[in-house]
């Protein structure tokens, strides 16, 4: 093992390269070809993007999933075409973006037609970032907001036990003079990845993002991560949309709520069985008018006031960055990645 | 003038005679009936459930804001069927409450045959609650999202001006074993009545609600109103939703940004111009489940992890108070509105 004194040593790996190595190794450890290629290009725009907590980080957890069997990687989800714009899905206990990606044409054709249309996942594992699902249906003129309930590790507002999961909220918008506006937050105050890497790091965390497993404030994330609990963001206001998101989530789509599911039977499981929101809107059905020269007016007033870097900024800047000069990974990485192709 | 040492005289209305005075107000203002009827059923329920901030409290504000001929009382609001799930509404410089309630039939039909539908309105006055035009939704079965741009008063985190409206979020949902889920949050770390209010009453505000003129913290109210300026709820979070408002309300209604409309011609002029959008859920068509079992299992189980007061209680617990007892006002308040329907 290197000591924290030596230098680490880094290679770089191509989007294409790191996609089909991520895709070999879930076909390797048991998903269908379809999921494979969905899974691996979730993960990899994680990575490639900068988004650490969602990236190569999570492969370990997904394949534990696998392995105990609490998530299905050979699953077919069943699309079912409900009204003018409505479309569920039955995950039938695999991953989500499989799901989305199986009704995403039924969905966007009704978008254009209705003007709106919801997509309910249920019965489904949600293990990535949720701006991959939404950010493509800006690319296409649209406008997107997803929501994901996950697992209990939030405490709601001025109970004293966690209830809810981090629960994010992702939004999408087109706009003319650049990249889509794009965010993806969790309602809790800070997202269980983040929590997790720097209890790997050993980092402490700033006041108010959670609490021990006696329910007292701390700012360790491994009280956090043991037996402890996470907060909402923002108090009241960010309890309240947590539980609109388990609502949207479990009791529109007929998925689990955060609560509902018991993987304590299956050593290693950690994906969050449960459900998935979509919304999309034709944007120009509001007025005739073109959306993205709206949204980019908006764009340029927020940078005229000072607001430097808009939501998703970060990400397109290191995808830029990963994609003229490869992603960054530690050599250590690299090698538990290919060994993971193999066994 | 009294002492403030006086015991404040107090004497109690019913709600249909607030609602009937308010009408009378509004109808002696030069709006239109139908227009009276709404607004005035609109804030007599919210001084009914002690919404104080948007009950007769901002009579005045409406009042001036018809006066100053900057909203149009007369309006008559014009429906457009775009698409199946698709209602726009221009309120033709009117209030958004009476276009709203002039596209609700067809809103509705659309929904129970879409399974879900957006109302698009713009070039419209809101200056009431929020939680008024979600909650009759939930009360049919339906879940419903609603946001409003407003104007100018909030600074974007980490700009240095301000640019957005307090630019709430309302949602709605029914539950199977009592009144309907109805959260109405400002996306700003604190409503601007509620501001309004407390520098009335002389009270200091708690830290990190706004910046004074200088763009410095303060907890003085005044100093927020007097040329300062709120914060978002939440940092930059908060900031990403109310920006989510800006778009679905202006860019995709149609209507102006909360930084496009300039009332300074029109002195007393206070209703933001702006625009609203109202997302309606049929949640059954989901799975073929009943939602409003689902949603009550959720409110079970918030209970039993100590969430005491659901998002609306605090509403249905003062309106039930109000209906059996009256709605308590101060006479002084009693003798201004009475005079307000003679002139």
């Amino acid at each position: 093992m290197s000591s924290p004194l030596d230098p680490i040593a880094m290679q770089t790996i191509s989007f294409a390269d790191l996609t089909d190595l991520l895709r070999r190794i879930f076909l390797r450890h048991g998903t269908s070809a379809e999921v494979a290629a969905v899974l691996a290009e979730n993960c990899a725009s994680a990575e490639r993007d900068g988004s650490h907590s969602h990236g190569i980080f999570r492969i370990k957890g997904y394949l534990a999933s696998l392995a105990a069997g609490w998530v299905d990687g050979q699953a077919v989800p069943k699309v079912e075409d409900v009204a003018a714009g409505f479309v569920r899905v039955d995950a039938n206990g695999g991953f989500a973006q499989p799901a989305m990606q199986a009704a995403k044409v039924l969905l966007i054709e009704k978008v254009r037609a209705a003007g709106i249309a919801i997509l309910a996942i249920r019965n489904s594992h949600h293990f990535g970032a949720l701006w991959p699902d939404v950010e493509p249906f800006a690319q296409e003129g649209l406008v997107a907001l997803s929501v994901v309930n996950s697992m209990t590790c939030v405490v709601p507002h001025q109970a004293h036990k966690p209830l809810f999961g981090t629960n994010p909220i992702a939004f999408a918008a087109p706009r003319a003079g650049g990249q889509p506006i794009v965010f993806d937050m969790a309602t809790s105050a800070m997202a269980h990845g983040d929590v997790q890497i720097a209890a790997r790091e050993g980092r402490m965390l700033p006041p108010g993002m959670g609490v021990d497993s006696a329910g007292l404030p701390t700012v360790d994330p491994k009280a956090i991560l043991n037996a402890g609990a996470l907060l909402p963001f923002g108090g009241h206001k960010g309890s309240a949309l947590s539980m609109m998101v388990e609502l949207l989530c479990a009791a529109v789509c007929g998925g689990n709520f955060s609560f509902e599911f018991d993987m304590s039977s299956k050593p290693g499981a950690q994906t969050p069985w449960t459900g998935q929101t979509i919304i999309v809107i034709d944007p120009d059905k509001g007025r005739g008018q073109a959306f993205a020269q709206r949204s980019e007016e908006l764009v340029r007033q927020m940078h005229g006031v000072g607001q430097q870097r808009m939501p998703g900024d970060r990400r397109y800047k290191q995808r830029e960055k990963s994609l003229s000069e490869g992603i960054v990974l530690t050599e250590e990485d690299m090698t538990r990645l290919q060994r993971l192709t193999q066994a």
